[in-house]
């Protein structure tokens, strides 16, 4: 216990910004950290301090602030009033700070802010004397507004509601419309309303410093951790800082910018700003604020000072950077740096410059971009050749398009977005309450709030289409509508936002496929020159070859033959097949079938010439197929000459209890033979029949299901090798193919040894090994899963990101077994987890030679894969 | 191509008996390596030679019988014509030989004999001329019989039609009544019937040696093979033999001899002869052959020597011995000696015995016990109290009884029996070509035949109840009936046999359970010294608890709870259960459920006095326990005042496409916490109130289908620890108990070392484990798994027999992960596999504490965990 003690009292829990740098994020928060780097470089910040992101923790920990973060927080204030010759408290001239919350990893508006600290009724009239009166009770009304909310949790509405009674009985719409006198009026109301406010500024601050930590685990800021995957154990860092004011005159301003636009990522600096007003006014989206480039105009050496800022800025950060600042009297503050959110089209493009201007290198900038942002680079825009009714627009607050049902409502959005329901949230602004309303929405459309409001943050960082601040638009929350124009729009009517143009369009409009940029094909071709890593495509026709080959696939790792037997009139043929009663039957039927798949085959050897084709056998059980409507079933009785009731009992006797551990795969094929020939034959065939044209051809068939070496060999002797030497022989020509197996049975991973030797190819069906190894079946999951990633018993959706400790452990035992008894085996991933960056680092990790994923995913594979081979040189070096 | 020839002409493929010995059997065949060891040690043996079995693989490798074989066969055979001064193919006394297949595993029946070999029509005239006219005609029909058979396939069924030709030309009703010139006859038609005999004896002797060699591959030797899973690759030996004869007079016989007792084990010489016979007159049951008691009558020496040679025999093989022997003008020949198959009785009481008598070691006498054997002696009795119709008795034969439906058709009995109908297979008597419907059958009872006829032989191998002999009997095939007395039992009728008395009862009698000899219950015992491997029972009930105490069970090694649920009575609430709506309404009905499940723990308690007993918590699926009758569907709409439809759409929501891949075992106790909460609060409370009767109680608290350590963590945090708080505190007392886990899910085997830290136990679960490792759903496999068998793609059903490559691969890493993190870890292996030898074995050398299985299992587990340990020690010396 006394050692416990001794630690405590030796600990340090407050640092000066002159103290820290930008290495301390863990411990000073990203706010902290930054503060005290740009302190360190010269930059013009306001003094202050930070409590750690430790005193936080064990502020939670113990349910009380330890007295030597209060003695050390003593100390620095001292140092603070020596800098700026003013006291905390003193009624004369008093030193007023802002408090504020800053964690390891920036998270926008989930913390709380309080600015004006160490007014009371006394410092109030200091204030009054050194500024003027408004100005002093405008001060005091935000301390109280703040203070009341963040540390007394009182509603911020209450607040505003007293506000407006006030501006009403004032006649007036601004909050800078109201007097002196009015403001007074305002902070009577408000200290009513706070109640007790502690006069002493020492207390203010202890209960702020209580409150912020304790901030840390409320509502809001976990779900936001929850979304982005952070811990909840880092805990918050607090900021005091010197507070400077941008809202005392015309020669007083505030605003934030960016070292690069980040909705498109042109190099120019980016922002807003608003004279004579406090931070917060720019952030909150209340007033509409002016473009940075109308400061170059209004006050040129400011600009061309933020302009040198941002350049050091982003020399020190190689990032671009999102900044705030304050002017307070002609002198401009820097008050926080980070690195800046942006679009994912920005993001690419970023990188890509940075990299060209030598500020990081090609390796770096490929790092930079996340599997989540190429997606979202996917976003759709709105076909420029449709025909439809923009009713108005807004600022094109965050790209891409999106169609959906009106709601206004924020926690009705949330519940039908997660349902599945495309939603568009319309909302006069957003605030962090409404984060899981803007996450299942599809897009945002706000009547108020500027490129930088809330919505507009938010949305760009999840990579949503939103539309702000179209201000032509009156919502009517409580009738459930808005209107624009002579529209009404009501609640459930469709309606598209283009967050790349600020359009809004009544109705449906047709989406087109969006196109990479430049940029983003020159550093996919950059992570091609780094990856080693083969990027495949899981493809099943001729179109979806085509796409894939577009986006860079270097074969197709899995072409699924089953999707062949889907298609409308082969169906009625399949159904003749499964309801066949014997091997002569059913061959007589597959017969019918084979110049079908051999064209098939036919024309994706030929889009594919000279890449690798994976041709997977029959997989899915033979009752996927089966006819289970009556209609149908009717139809196939007739064609058959068969009674209903005969179809239905054939039909019900392949029902399973468990068909996905039952007679699927291999075990069809080696069961009934005559379907897996068909196949072989259809595809050898295809093979010399585009090989005769010309084509190069690299047929590679692959047996779905092997548990057991002997199922391949079985499949091999049996079905392959004869009707190879059937259909060479007939044909009068050879062709060179391979044989392999996917590995998605537990066992056959066990055994990899074993089957390896069989095996030209190895391909993990990650999809089934990981029902398998968790005894998952993907179709009932949504019975527990859901609860067990709530509750955090799952980190990640096993099916989205592959299990690295079960599943993974066979992939690598696999590859290792595999590769070790056959030196020239070849190994791929194919399944869903094939398009995802993380499973794509496992798996090349472990030794796997391709990814195969859909067409559409294959950018991010390729990335990935660069990123993979990067961070095992980084690993190795 | 020449190194090939080099080999082949250097290797030996003939050895004379004196040139082998016991150890050779892979390369001579059982019969050979005996013969030649017998011949060794001096005992009188007919001389002769043997071609070895590599000479066999040789011939069905190139389809012809390489020159050199027929070279050393001659050489041979000079020796042999020397030593008996006879000449092979001599017109004036013939040397005749036998010709006998012998594998290395004893095949009874399976291969063909050819006696007389070296008889034509010339050396015939030499036969007569040396014995008489009628012995050698008889002896000559028997060569050109069984060379028709074996060599040209000609069915036996022809050349009987033809003898009874003859005796109905005749007037007699037996064979040996046929005088020579009616013989004459039959020779006449059989050689008209085979066609072209050679007449030079060294083509008869090569078209021999190859049909033997031949039929090692015939329908016959392969279903045998597969039927005991013999290897198919071994081939057979040919042995060629001097006859002698049994048949040359009142001072000839032939006979079998056991050294104990086939059916009961006692240490008497057992058997059976025939006066004038050769010895296939005495295995084929045609005559009814005579005791050997009545031997010691008849011919008092010969009966002296016998026993004497029955000593030998049993010190030379340490075993008991099955020998041919004959006795020809009063010398007695034996013409060949094998490990006698017998009775799992006898086979207990034998090892025992011989234990006793200092012939072999305790450990020697458990190597020798089988699981299968221990299960046959599990033979049910009739009930001697009850009243039955007994309306026969024949030859107790194979000890057991069984009531099943008469049927006479091999096939027929063979096709009902293997689709799960109890058969009574009722023959005249058996052949080799009927192994498929013995094997499918409950039980035999056969017309004609002794002890040693094939059907008692092979049944008592296959440790099936047979009542043979049974000569009241009259069979009328073609009219589907047997009349005895005044009883006719037609096809399809219920028949009880009891081949431990050799009762034969019309309709179905009540059987009783086995009961354990002194014999076996010493072995168990010494078993128990030697073994080091826990043996546990699983057992749900009082009822089984004690039955598992009397079988040796050191603990429950698996109390499944849900057993508990399914009782009529409970099921209504459990139904309740299901239905209800939300958490509360859920634990309301449970409630009424804690004093059941306490007290099923607390009798359980009792009952285990001082011994472990595992308790797993709730595994199945919820729709498991769901009304799926309408009725009872009804019903519970009706008890909750709900509509039908409200019943169905609940129940129709439980299903689930992979139910077990689905929401069951610790996915259900974690979702619907209440569940385990009740069933942990049963378990405590009734462990306390146990334990404050005084009984000595070790809970141990087995979570099911663990994946993740996570999933255990929440439950032994959310459930078990609050409820255990909750309990110790309200009774105000504590008990000790443990927590563990089922490791049947693949990902907890691969992840056993973190789980290891949160449990004191881990139990393998090696069905479930075995369907995911495998990817099988053991409700759906029939449609592959036997087509898997009987190719050879599966050796064993991995549900019976652990698969040691596969499902052994996670045993063993869970085993050595689970040790390496907790070293205090307690494992188990519970499931069907815990009560087969193999997987026991397996389980003990992977580093498994204790096994679990079903109380009728326990012998068999503890002589299991017995071997396992003396072939440890055996490998590790």
């Amino acid at each position: 216990m006394s050692n416990a003690t001794l630690t405590v009292n030796m600990a340090k829990y407050v640092y000066s910004f002159d103290e820290g740098n930008k290495e301390m994020k863990e411990l000073l928060g990203g706010k902290g950290a930054n503060l005290a780097q740009m302190t360190s470089i010269g930059l013009e910040v306001p003094p202050g301090f930070t409590v750690t992101t430790e005193a936080c923790l064990k502020y939670l920990e113990k349910g009380e602030l330890p007295g030597e973060i209060e003695e050390q927080m003593r100390e620095k204030m001292k140092v603070l009033e020596k800098k700026l010759d003013k006291k905390f408290g003193d009624p004369d001239d008093p030193l007023l700070i802002s408090v504020r919350s800053g964690a390891a990893v920036s998270m926008p508006g989930m913390m709380d802010t309080i600015l004006n600290l160490g007014l009371n009724d006394e410092t109030l009239q200091g204030l009054k004397k050194q500024t003027d009166e408004r100005f002093a009770y405008d001060s005091y009304r935000r301390f109280l507004n703040m203070f009341g909310e963040v540390v007394r949790e009182i509603p911020h509405a209450k607040f505003e509601s007293l506000m407006n009674e006030v501006k009403e009985k004032e006649g007036v719409n601004k909050d800078v419309d109201l007097d002196a006198k009015a403001m007074k009026e305002v902070c009577r109301k408000y200290k009513e309303l706070v109640g007790d406010v502690p006069h002493d500024p020492w207390k203010q601050l202890l209960e702020a410093v209580r409150a912020v930590f304790g901030s840390w685990n409320n509502k809001r800021a976990k779900k936001y951790r929850e979304i982005n995957n952070l811990p909840h154990d880092m805990g918050t860092a607090v900021n005091v800082q010197a507070m400077v004011f941008g809202n005392m005159g015309e020669d007083c301003g505030s605003g934030v910018a960016f070292t690069r636009n980040p909705a498109t990522g042109e190099k120019d600096i980016y922002g807003e700003f608003l004279i004579n007003a406090q931070g917060e006014d720019v952030v909150a989206g209340i007033r509409t604020p002016l473009h940075i480039d109308d400061l170059k105009e209004k006050m040129p050496e400011i600009y061309s000072q933020l302009n040198y800022v941002c350049k050091i800025l982003e020399k020190e950060y190689n990032e671009m950077q999102d900044l705030e600042f304050t002017i307070e009297k002609g002198k401009l503050y820097i008050l926080q740096t980070r690195d800046g959110k942006r679009t994912p089209m920005a993001a690419v493009k970023i990188a890509h410059d940075m990299a060209k201007e030598d500020l990081i290198t090609k390796e770096n900038a490929i790092m930079r971009i996340t599997g989540e942002q190429i997606e979202k680079l996917l976003h759709k825009g709105i076909d420029p050749e449709a025909d439809v009714e923009k009713i108005t627009k807004g600022l094109n607050a965050s790209p891409g398009a999106a169609s959906g049902k009106v709601v206004f409502d924020t926690d009705e959005a949330a519940e039908r977005g997660e349902k599945g329901e495309s939603i568009i949230l319309v909302r006069p602004e957003t605030t962090p309450e409404d984060i899981h309303g803007l996450a299942a929405a599809k897009g945002v459309l706000t009547s108020r709030g500027g490129m930088t409001s809330h919505a507009a943050v938010v949305a760009r960082g999840m990579g949503q289409p939103c539309v702000a601040g179209a201000e032509e638009i009156s919502i009517y929350m409580e009738k459930g509508c808005f209107k624009v124009g002579n529209h009404t729009v009501m609640k459930d009517d469709i309606l598209t936002i283009d967050g790349t143009t600020g359009n809004v369009i009544l109705g449906e409009a047709p989406l087109t496929e969006p196109e990479f940029s430049l940029e983003f094909q020159e550093l996919l071709m950059w992570s091609d020159e780094i990856r080693d890593m083969g990027v495949r495509a899981n493809a099943d026709t001729p179109k979806d070859a085509k796409k894939a080959l577009e986006f860079g696939a270097e074969g197709i790792g899995l072409c699924r033959t089953e999707h062949m037997f889907f298609e409308p009139e082969r169906l009625e043929v399949v159904h003749e097949m499964i309801i066949a009663d014997d091997e002569y039957e059913r061959k007589d039927v597959l017969e019918r079938i084979i110049p079908l798949q051999r064209q098939d085959f036919f024309d994706l050897f030929k889009v594919m010439d000279g890449k690798p084709i994976v041709i997977r056998l029959l997989d899915p059980p033979l009752h996927e197929f089966a006819p289970t409507e009556e209609e149908s079933q009717k139809k196939l009785a007739q064609r058959l000459d068969l009674s209903l009731d005969t179809i239905k009992k054939k039909v019900n006797k392949l029902k399973e209890a468990n068909p996905m551990l039952g007679h699927r795969g291999c075990r069809l094929g080696i069961v009934y033979p005559e379907i897996y020939r068909m196949q072989v034959k259809a595809i050898l065939e295809a093979a010399i029949d585009a090989a005769e044209e010309g084509v190069d051809i690299k047929p590679r068939i692959m047996v779905p299901l092997i548990g057991h070496v002997k199922e391949l060999q079985t499949v091999k002797k049996k079905i392959i090798e004869p009707v190879k030497d059937e259909v060479f022989s007939r044909r009068g020509t050879e062709i060179s193919f391979k044989v392999g197996t996917m590995i998605e049975i537990p066992r056959a991973a066990i055994t990899a040894d074993e089957i390896a030797k069989e095996a030209e190819f190895f391909s993990f069906g990650t999809n089934d090994l990981t029902q398998m190894t968790f005894g998952f079946s993907r179709d009932d999951v949504g019975s527990f899963v859901p609860s067990y990633l709530e509750m955090g018993i799952l980190k990640d959706d096993p099916f989205h990101t592959l299990d690295s400790k079960g599943v993974g452990k066979l992939v690598e035992m696999a590859t290792q077994k595999g590769k070790t008894s056959n030196p020239g085996l070849s190994i791929g991933i194919c399944g869903e987890h094939g398009g995802e960056p993380n499973s794509v680092k496992f798996s090349y990790r472990a030794g796997v030679d391709y990814t195969s994923c859909s067409p559409f995913r294959i950018p991010i594979a390729r990335i990935a894969a660069a990123q993979a081979k990067i961070e095992d040189n980084q690993d190795s070096s």
